[in-house]
């Protein structure tokens, strides 16, 4: 809506559009500049990203708790962008900033200080989810 | 009791007496062979390990979820050691097999075909644990 | 056949072995001491598992290519038992030693002096196989 | 020629600019603001940067398949300039995109989702190569 | 003091603010746009920065050595932001340019060509440290 | 000269005897059972080897410092022969044990708790070395 997109909608939007990219139809991976079709991703990137999708999924643990051990497994292998959709999955599934906190805790204790810069680029996203979500409420919990 | 320690009992003897040697006093860290005192962890060292221990208390989590985190942690950084421990204090504290395996999942697809050999010994691990509280149920939850 | 396996005969061992109790049925996965059932790899694992070897059959890149691209990937990434599976498959897809060590350089220079341990036992993992295949040559290329 | 520099030539103009900064003589690397000469690589940088050279030239193995396994390392340990750079030798070399799409996968699946974003970076990579090599088909396999 | 900062102060501006959402009081923190209070780190997450600055401290190895070492152990687990703050350290430390040039080289034979683009920015880091101190002298050592 | 070789002995052991194999000539490197050469380290894998030893010699920084940085470099990346090599050369430069500590912590902190079961291996090692150079004294400093 507004001129320039948060920090939280450029995130969305660039996975939007790439997730378009490799796992999409012809029409929405678009062609190459010599008019060649753009390959995407094969059936094994499908497959890959539907089983991603799947192991989340309420089980014996609830997704909440699935989306905590994403959020400690991403932030000690230090992906940004992991972090960023699991904290964004884990606020949408009504998980408390203190929770947050504490899986922080966790995933520095183990991974060590090489996670700060991570950490603050964390707390940070955060906050722009929790204000992201009282702008559009339906992403709530 | 048997002559052979069990592999759970090998990975707690060498745990016990190597934190000793780091974090204990004179007497059990002993002597280099030329009569010299054997250093040992510094302040800084028994304070990281005393953070470690803090951090997996119940607070807004409870200490078994926090121990699920730790395991997934562990996991995708591929530490034998560190997953065999989680799956100890999982266990101790009623965590069930399926929710292990659930972890065992997230830690899988978030860090690939690389933790197989890992899941593989985790599977291992976990009948020892399983086999030694039978033996000695004051260890279960 | 012999009293004492071979280093090449105790790796596939354990993995075939691990991998029922992973995949298998309740049968394969045998009872805890309590006889309790032992509970085993979810959907989710069975179909990671089935991927991963998906991934490697011939495509537009043949299935020695793919085998030579998980080696470097393995070796990058320090995992000894995916070095050495790795290298049971493209020795079984008729790979020659040459080619096996200028994938162990890539491997060397993207990874750094990291990786000589494991080049260490890559190598003794090369002799193994080749002596197990002279032994059984229907595992030859 | 443009006013803006593309992605792809922006990779390169870094690139190009920080390798004379590190490998160059006095004139290239620059004087810091008191006038003293700005200190670059030693012998040791310079015979690593010509032995990374080395390790990708045609031998047992064709330079492509080298680029390849090279992509495949950069993707699992998770570094975007690596694997836009491989990808840009990969294309100019003529790999076809089905063959950087398999190399991708290989990728995936060893790595796990945590490679999923480097992905999206790299599918990204390939349109820029594309579609620079349009304009300048000298860069072309 | 000019209207667009310096990479080098846009490295410390975001590193103290976001430090102060982490470790801060409540005013430091702010608020969500709802008006609940934004949570910060735990007594966990403090006592771990805490420890963190102790572990620099002159000892049996004076500072500067162990700048180094944070320095070393940054590149090869490839963290910009750790690297470039070591970097900062050790110069207002008075380590010397061929000093932070010869820990480079270890990094890099240590962690292989995949630190070659953190090699880069380290570069430019320290011409952009060695600028910030000719213009601020009382961040030298 | 024991029956059993100590730990230290069986590290250098395996060392020495896979260096010959991957660096050595024809006869060190024996012949596979069928009689056909076993090839060895490439002219690249060579000049890394060389190149690594050249890293470490004295400079700007004395050997002894850069024996550290590896070694904290190969703690942070948990590498446990790594570790040993490192730690064995640093007793022979004469480094002490409140050094080695300290060095310790730094990777600690660094790398986080994951680095605890190969401190444990580091302080069982240190114990070796010095051990062994009680016996054999012209290994000391």
């Amino acid at each position: 809506m507004s001129a320039t997109p948060s920090r939280y909608e450029q995130f969305h939007d660039f996975r939007t559009r790439m997730n378009e990219r490799i796992l999409g139809d012809d029409a929405s991976r678009g062609m190459h500049p010599d008019g060649s079709a753009r390959v995407g991703g094969t059936l094994v990137t499908k497959r890959f990203f539907s089983l991603d999708a799947q192991a989340y999924r309420d089980g014996a643990l609830p997704a909440r708790t699935k989306e905590l051990l994403g959020l400690a497994a991403s932030m000690v292998l230090r992906c940004d962008d992991c972090i960023a959709y699991h904290i964004d999955q884990c606020i949408r599934l009504g998980v408390r900033d203190e929770e947050l906190w504490e899986t922080f805790d966790i995933a520095l204790i183990v991974g060590g200080s090489i996670v700060i810069p991570h950490l603050r680029r964390a707390a940070e996203f955060v906050d722009a989810c929790r204000a992201n979500s009282n702008v559009s409420p339906d992403h709530g919990a």
